[in-house]
Parts: structure tokens; C-alpha cells; sequence
């Protein structure tokens, strides 16, 4: 079964959770620079959600590349992964209201994890359904860095109770954790070849 | 006529139908565990309606890798499909918030009634264009589960004026007849070789 | 230069247009069979629209399907039609609350006739483009419908401040007369072979 | 790394933003001229937006059609340039509803300007993996346009704070710079072959 639709169908659905979070950038009232103060940690959010979902959809985008066809239980894990990554607009404009509730707060991290672990089953499918020594497995290794952002997201759900800091913190170290090693593997793969696939790095 | 059009647009639009629908999970006011309550019926009709969006797109994407090729009355037939489906996110968001009333509950069913309906005549319009002994029509076969859907649905409509918990159940007895078999035959299927299409099935 | 993004992109616009119209058909407070009653203009506006934007999109498909290549004028064409296209759902839901003033009902028939205008200007670009032999001249031929469609358009404009009904008749009219006409010349075709392209009758 | 994905992701968020700019137009309450003239400075706001990103859909378009392929990081400057592009439908609102404040006038110039450096970024890093001698090189050219317009948004960002008029007129300069040449230059282009790719006056 080919993947072209599965690949036009999760851009599709990322490309519109990215851009209807900003619908809940309300416009402030007013003209003045003390009105933009409120939309701040609304704007925040929407800046680490921005990234999250920019990080999926560049590991999405890798992963497929690698795969060479997809059955009914990828489509079916593929929607699972999508479903998560759908609530997120709606825990960033939770959060970015009570950034400093617990509750939000760790919310925000649940969804997180979820679409995590969502990603993690369809990978392992990916994985069997073109065998251990396919490109792909070889490609994605591993990946321990999608085990230690579950166990991150997990810390900072629990932490929530305690600072809402530490848990926000711990959210932007795991965008950190996939955004810049990406642009350094990035580097370090082109200046030397021939490039060998590595989409645990992106 | 070339279906890679038919394709594109119809996943677009199911993709912005599954997104819109989180636009109307409105963020609790609040940041306690009891605000959520009342946010759980509409989370619960977004994950049902969540599942037959998918189921669709699911089946829409089998049926169409069989087809060959497209012509006028199939794109109509789709967009007929399409409007459908177009009215779950209003549905899904009245059943969300009265989920113990007779009209909303059976209106829910009435336009899953009308997708079915309209699914089943695209279904009737690409078999006629490509020929009783096509792959296509091998593959989707007599439909048996698009028949007892519709019969289902038809049957909740009018039990959801004695109870509606009776026809909301129906709805995820459908919801299950569709997921579960699905990944049940698709297991069969990888057994056994050859892999015949099967989109029944799915 | 290709022209599949040009039609990935109007695929997206169109799709998009016509599921946020959706979002206009606010879900009844209460759930009652007359709670219905004040959405029933809004979704018979939903249904209007709906089937204008689904003539747009299929009479697109079919033009840029006998198009070869395009170029700087036609993307601007092009996104000058999806412009007009735009402000569907806007005057869609202002006629659905206003449909027995005559503005909204003008203003309306404005927004399709510009619509119809710009298609115009698109389909003459491409001939000009493609050259008065090609293919896609003689499919497209003298346009007669789309030039009877402006010209109703115009006499609905007008005649909106006499009688708004006479207006809303004539703007059914046009969706049948693309509507209909489009589903008889199709099995015409399949019934006599070789099916000569015939672009204006869809 | 193949650019199809690239493609499609950055057509289905510019489409997106293109048209939930419209949920913006606030049907007018009433039914009269007068209800009208409110809503002209969204609609004029709309207008401005709808050119900036047809023209950005434009330039991305040519761009990415003479590039052969693309990287990790090219991903993520695509990112960047949407991240931007995503919060022009705020500043639009912001702007119609306040075009004689200085703060909501030189936001939306902020906006811009980003935007503007983002497509630049993504340019030099698309130029940089192909090298200096590729068609893409060749055909972005010195990219004086480019130059120009953050120049101008610069400046309109300032005069804000003097004269919101003059900080409006030049955005309109900035798109008619875009706009005109483009269908000029092409113009010549078709006149004399054969045609030499030019991006720049795109």
C-alpha cells in the first residue's frame, strides 16, 4: 500500500494544528505596549507548541522518507499520533492562560507524552513491518532520544505539583534536546560522506 | 480522468473537519480538576467523531488505491460524501453538550446515516465505471459492513427517542465493528500469502 | 513551470473554504425540533455555497487537467479567483441571517459574479498560453455557460433590491444549470466512444 | 532528501492562513450601507495580507521548483519563514481594527520585516546546498527585491510612531513592488526565448 496519502494526509492535519493555534492569539483591545503583556504567555505558548509540532512533522517527514510502504495498522497509529498532536492547541491556550496552575501545566505534558508514545508505537510498526535490516530500522535505531523525552515529559507531569517552572523548563529542554543536535548532525553528516541516514538525530 | 486530485482534496478536507473539531473544545475556565468535567461529553463525542473521520479517510484512501481512474459523476458523488461529513464537527459539537436529548442524539446518527449513504453510492459509482470483474469491485465486494452500519445507524435514530445511551452505544458498536475487524483481517492478511485486497474489511 | 502546485494549493484553499462555512452553522441552544428552525437559512446558505464551491473546484480540476504548464500571470490569475472564492463564507453567512434584505443578497451575487470574472480571466490566460490549437482551447471553447452565469449574476444583483427571493431563485439556477447538465453530457459521453473533452459542460 | 514534503507542508499552512483570515471579516450586524463602512478597514487589511502571502506563496513557489533538494536545516528555515508567516492573520486584525495607532501599524511591519528575513535565511542556506554555480545561484541572483523590501519595513516600522499613513503606504509600495514587475518581467520573458529562470523578479 503506498504512502503518498498517509504523508498528504498528516501534513494536512499538522499543517492546520500549527496554524489554528493562532486563532486563539486574541487580538488585544487597545494600542498600547501594556496590552501586549497579556498576550505574552499566550504568544510563549505558541512558540514551544510551534516547535513541538515542527519537531513532529520533521521526524514524520524523516521517518516516511525511510519507509517504503504502509498497512491498515500504520494508518490506524498514524491517526492515533495525529489524535494527540490534535489537542495540542488546546492545552497551549490552556496553559498560556494558567501557566502557573498545576493542572494546566501538567496537562500540557500528558498530551506530550501521549503523542510521544503514539509516535514510538508507530515507529516499532514501521520498524516490523519492514523487517530488522531494513533502512529504516537501521535509520532509526535505537532512538533514544524519543525514550528520554517520555521520560522528561513524565518527570515534568509529576513536578507540576510542585513548580510549574521546573515542568515548563523541562518542556523547552526536550525542544532543545530535538532541535539542535538536529542542526548539528545536520552539519557534521554533510561535511563528511557519503551521507549515512540517521533520523534519530533529526 | 486522473483521481490524484479527487485524492488531495478530499484528504484536505478531512483533515481540517478532524482539526476544526478541537476548535470547539473550549479551554476550561479554571484550573482545577472539577473544570474538566464538563468538558469530558465533548471530548468523548470528539473522540467517536474523531474515530468515523478516520474510518473514512481510512476506507476513502483503500477504495480509491483500487480505483484506476475517475469521471464527473464520481467527483460529484465525493463531494456529496464530503458535505456529509462536513456536518459532523456541527453534530459532534450539539450531541457534545446534550448528550442526554433525544434530537441531538438522533441527529448525530442522521448525518452518519447520510455519510454511510453517500459512501455507498460513490462506492456503486466506481464499481459501474470500472466493471463488475475489476479489482475494485473484487475488493470492496458485496459490503456487507457498510450495509449493517446503515442499518445500525437507522436503528439508533429512532431508539434515541426512547433512550439515548442505547443509540450513542450503537454509535461505538459501529465505531468498533470498523477498527476492530479491520486490524484483526489485516493481521490474516500478512499470515498468509498472497495478500488479496480486501477492502471490506478495512 | 509545473502546475501541481498551483492545483495542491487551490485544492487546499477550496477545502479549507468550504469547511469553515461549517463553522458559521452555530450549534442550537436547546434541542428541540424548533431550535432548528433559525439554522435552517444558515444551512440552506451552507448547501448554496457548498455546491458553488464544488462546481469551482470540479471546473478547475477539469481546466488545469487539459493545461500543460503555467506561468507568473496564471498563479496570480489563479489566486485572484481564490480571492473572491475567499469571501464566499463571508457573504454565505451573512445572507444565511439576512436573507430577505436586499444588501446581503447582493452583495452576495457580487462576490460570485467577481468569482466568475476572475474564472474567466484565468481560463482566457491559459488559452492565450497554451495557444488557440491546444487542446485546452478547443475543451474550453466559447465558455457560453460561464458567460450566461455572469450575466444572471448581474440581473440577480439588480433585481435583489426589487425582490430577494427572485435573487436567491437565480442564484439556484446557475448552481443547476452547472449542476445538471454536468451529470447528463458525462453519461452522453460515456455512451459513445471516443469521449472528446468537452470542458465547458462540466 | 526529497523537496515534495517541503512543498506540500508550505502550501497547506499558506493556504490555511490565507483563508482563516476571512473567520476575521465580522459579518456585519444589519443589513444596511452604513453597516459596511466598519468592517472596510479589516477588508482592506485582508486585501494587503491576502497579496503579501500570495506573493510569498509566489516566491516560495519559484524558489523551491529551480532547488533540487533539500536538508534538515532547510527544513527547519522553512519552519521559521511559516512561524512568521503564521502570525500575519493577528497583526492583520490588529491593524484593521487599530490603522491609526502606531503600535498595531508598526507590529504588523514587524511581522513583515521577520518574515522578510526568514525568506532570505531560507534563500542563502537553499543557495549554499546547491552552490554558487547552480541554476537556483543563478536565478535568485543578488536578490536586490529582497533587500529593498526589509529596508522599507524598517523604515515603515519607525515612521509608525510619526505617521501611520506613511508606515501603510509603504507596505502598499512593498507589494506593488512584488506584484508589477513580476507580471512585466514575465511578460518580456515570453517574448524573447528562450526563457532564462528569474526568481527575482517574482
Amino acid at each position: 500500500m503506498s504512502k503518498t496519502r498517509l504523508e498528504a494526509f498528516s501534513d494536512g492535519v499538522i499543517a492546520i494544528l500549527i496554524t489554528i493555534m493562532v486563532l486563539e492569539l486574541k487580538v488585544p483591545h487597545g494600542s498600547d505596549w501594556r496590552v501586549l503583556r497579556p498576550v505574552l504567555p499566550d504568544f510563549l505558548a505558541y512558540v514551544l507548541s510551534f516547535v513541538f509540532l515542527g519537531i513532529y512533522w520533521n521526524n514524520h517527514h524523516h521517518m516516511l522518507q525511510a519507509a517504503a510502504r504502509v498497512n491498515g495498522r500504520i494508518l490506524w497509529a498514524n491517526l492515533h499520533l495525529l489524535f494527540w498532536l490534535s489537542l495540542v492547541p488546546v492545552v497551549t491556550h490552556w496553559i498560556g492562560q494558567n501557566y502557573t496552575q498545576p493542572l494546566p501545566v501538567a496537562l500540557y505534558g500528558v498530551v506530550l507524552l501521549l503523542a510521544g508514545i503514539a509516535y514510538f508505537i508507530l515507529a516499532r510498526l514501521l520498524v516490523s513491518h519492514h523487517g530488522p535490516d531494513s533502512t529504516l530500522s537501521l535509520a532509526l535505531g535505537p532512538d533514544r532520544k524519543g525514550r528520554i523525552s517520555i521520560a522528561i515529559y513524565a518527570a515534568a507531569i509529576l513536578l507540576a505539583f510542585a513548580s510549574t517552572w521546573i515542568s515548563c523548563a523541562l518542556y523547552v529542554v526536550v525542544a532543545i534536546i530535538w532541535l539542535v543536535p538536529d542542526l548539528r548532525i545536520e552539519r557534521a553528516l554533510t561535511s563528511r560522506q557519503p551521507p549515512r541516514p540517521n533520523l534519530e538525530g533529526r
